[in-house]
């Protein structure tokens, strides 16, 4: 069984990514932090709360912080064009939510977790690197106790999404990204390299609806709103960034990786760009030298992925 | 005929691109400037007077700025381990040469000269971009009178040679070489993704050698140190980046061009990088607006364009 915390910023393909997190049977989901990126803090947690009451999730709720790790830096405007004005798709959404959310704010419930688990904890996060950030400013030991970091975020050897250079959970707080992909613990990159080959067609997620009852009507819903903003860029279906980096958990052999210090771009006209120097590349002395290597993906099986989503939502097993 | 000015440090690749430009009959060398980057200022003037004379190459030599356009910038130590210490792969150089520069400086040289040929002036400009950001602030009205500028420097879609993301040209002053991207004249950027592909082999270059005489011999002899240093990195062969850059001017058929602003990352971990934000993308408003579409080589025939070298060197005409 895998320990996940899944730090998340719901937002649509988000949705998509907590539905697999629960119903994959090798997936214990330990607990939810919200985040920031797709929506602001508010929007994000009642996403959250909403989505685990509606998919019966049992698994602790702790709101982030809402703005970004470089105090000198402020939240721009939000991405309602893709996700829509309530992070959802614009579908209803109840105005009470009897779920609450844990008192803790996220960072302090990743640094109890992970102190309660040493060793066991896979930190999934699909959104900015904030809270992960603060936790490691916190308690910068937890980077020896925490067992893998999966992210979704970056762009290594294709384009940004927000700026030509820049993709956007990276973008909104470059500052944390820096410090998560270069503090000491294992991180595994899930960017843009590999999730903009990963696209779940319309029809196919309606399908999986009939299949699947009221959990993937309800991610099929809230999904229409996104696909049509992905429709014209990638044929009739969506982009499920999130979703391959919670698949990367139980399927790295479905990933080709490349091993390479990084860091993140902070300021100027690459702000939020995340740079790789592979292992295998000598260069003079630079910004790359004295920090671990991580895993950057750089291929996907993108079929297998999302038979694996199929198979996993739907029937809540691993085909 | 296309009239030519030669912006070079010699430099053992700019050896070959100088005799190209020489020998090539659709070519008319109406000046060399001298800029630093493979060797500093000196060296490569010196290195450009001495093959000018070897190669009875008679249109004017005018020494460049040996700094760099941001005079808070320092020189670095110099490449000597690909260019050898004397910029011509430690081949022996007379220590007296008799022709002499040009009185100018290179920017003036480079003004008066495309003040008199309006509108006919190609600048091929292969080392640091010193000398033309330093001609445009002198007199910015020339980006209204030359012709076309080609640069060799840059990577966009491929990794850089001196960091993970910059090149050695730009690297060596990117405030120098932004200026010249985002100026109104109209710039092709032939970088690392074409030149890279580009390799003569140590082999041919003899064969080359063999029936091209004196001026082809002298050429095989000051490329077999740096042809040592390619050797494991792309096989028995050199990479011709500068060659690259004057094939364009005649034949640009052989590339593949992609169109849109351009900008150079001034400072920070991704310093001296270049990026292109292509025209068919779109993205918030950011630093790329407002300014040229300019061309950046993506894609080359490298057989065409190694064949065309051959024959110009050889027997002084296209094939």
């Amino acid at each position: 069984m895998h320990k996940v915390i899944f730090d998340t910023d719901p937002g649509v393909d988000d949705a998509m990514a907590l539905l697999f997190l629960h119903r994959h049977p090798e997936i214990d989901l330990v607990g939810i932090t919200t985040t920031v990126g797709n929506a602001p803090i508010d929007i994000t947690t009642r996403n959250a709360l909403f989505l685990a009451q509606a998919w019966s999730i049992e698994a602790p709720i702790a709101q982030g912080f809402g703005e970004k790790f470089d105090a000198g830096r402020r939240n721009g405007p939000w991405p309602t064009f893709i996700h829509g004005d309530n992070g959802l798709g614009n579908i209803s959404i109840p105005e009470t939510i009897s779920r609450k959310a844990d008192p803790r704010a996220a960072h302090q419930f990743i640094i109890d977790t992970v102190r309660a688990n040493p060793g066991e904890i896979t930190l999934v996060a699909v959104g900015r690197m904030t809270n992960l950030a603060l936790a490691l400013k916190a308690d910068p030991e937890i980077a020896t106790l925490v067992k893998d970091v999966v992210i979704m975020g970056g762009a290594f050897d294709v384009p940004g999404n927000v700026t030509p250079t820049a993709e956007a959970n990276i973008h909104g707080d470059p500052e944390a990204a820096d410090l998560v992909l270069t503090a000491p613990w294992r991180v595994t990159v899930v960017g843009l390299d590999v999730t903009m080959q990963t696209v779940m067609m319309r029809s196919d997620l309606a399908k999986l609806a009939k299949a699947g009852g009221a959990h993937v009507t309800l991610l099929n819903d809230l999904s229409q709103f996104y696909i049509d903003f992905y429709n014209h860029r990638v044929g009739d279906g969506m982009v499920i960034h999130d979703s391959c980096a919670c698949v990367y958990v139980v399927r790295p052999d479905l990933f080709k990786t490349r091993s390479g210090a990084m860091r993140v771009v902070c300021g100027g006209i690459a702000d939020g760009m995340t740079i790789q120097k592979p292992d295998v590349k000598t260069f003079p002395p630079g910004e790359w030298d004295g920090h671990p290597s991580q895993s950057a993906c750089i291929g996907i099986d993108a079929d297998a992925v999302l038979g694996l989503i199929r198979s996993v939502l739907v029937e809540g097993k691993a085909a």
